[in-house]
């Protein structure tokens, strides 16, 4: 039994690699270089340890750095979408429902399970971890995009309404972190690196 | 106090980039492309959540995930060092402990003292958490070698003493992923990609 779980493990442990081969829109930051799903998913669990201090309530760290840590995977199948894509939704596509048993059922059934639902958990972000981990969600690109003389804004002819909208999801998971990125908005929009 | 702890939290967080372009000697499963240390950290940290049963002892898992997500980091200032490598010690060198310093030192003071006690405790490598850990940065190469008809073995002539030396490790934090990767090592031997 035990045997046969470990064995489960290491097939997904070696599928999950491809994740390194999935690139975002969004660069790193002060460059040019394409950010890939698994460095992504590494500096947002980071940033989530370091900023769980602002969170508005209380949160199970632990849990969010599991929804960080896996919520791209299903991207291994289905592909990274643009967040500002307007042909194709970016969230719960029957596509990633798809690849999220196919790759978690990699695994024992139970962890498959826990798995599924935390990645669900995420997806639909109303429990305060699922919260929290999307305000890292959208955080990062936005230091990346104004790191980066607008970055993907400025790439996709993305305007000041359309991001802020988008990044309005940063203020369910923390106010401080929401007044951060309102300013660090309107400074983009002065610096003349985001449009109205 | 608040925004001041946001505004240091936020530079450690643009900081910490550089940990991707970090690249290591071991290669991508079944491929030639180098892994660097973000995509490391990420992989190992996912490894340890999965892996978590087969730990000789009870560990803390967040903890364990803390140490894997910022084990690396120091290598942004004093660069990755080969495991194998007869000139320069692995651990613990002065250079990382003035990397340390430096790079959790941007944090607020508290949260500095805390994440440079957690990588101290992973280099030490005697607690539970720190041995599960290490036994998930040795199991990452081994696997990522066999898959890749000896990778680094091949490439810089390392023979299974060596190698076997090394990777003994593992079984401070778990004799089942030990007992795996004891028998990986013979059959790596015996399918010619480990000389002895």
């Amino acid at each position: 039994m035990e045997t046969t779980n470990l064995s489960k493990q290491l097939e997904f442990i070696k599928e999950v690699d491809k994740l390194k081969y999935i690139l975002r829109r969004t660069k790193l930051f002060n460059s040019d270089r394409n950010e890939n799903d698994a460095e992504h998913s590494w500096h947002l669990s980071l940033m989530a340890l370091v900023l769980v201090e602002h969170a508005n309530f209380p949160v199970d760290l632990l849990k969010v750095i599991k929804m960080l840590l896996i919520h791209d995977i299903v991207e291994i199948d289905a592909g990274d979408t643009f967040i500002y894509d307007t042909q194709k939704s970016h969230d719960n596509t029957e596509e990633e429902r798809v690849a999220a048993e196919r790759i978690f059922g990699l695994l024992p059934d139970a962890q498959a399970r826990e798995l599924i639902a935390i990645w669900e958990e995420f997806e639909e972000g109303q429990t305060p971890e699922a919260k929290f981990a999307r305000t890292m969600d959208r955080l990062e690109p936005l230091l990346q995009n104004t790191s980066n003389n607008g970055g993907t804004w400025n790439e996709f002819g993305v305007t000041y309404e359309r991001v802020y909208a988008k990044k309005q999801v940063i203020q369910k998971g923390s106010t401080r972190i929401w007044q951060y990125a309102e300013q660090l908005l309107n400074d983009s929009v002065e610096n003349g690196i985001l449009k109205k």
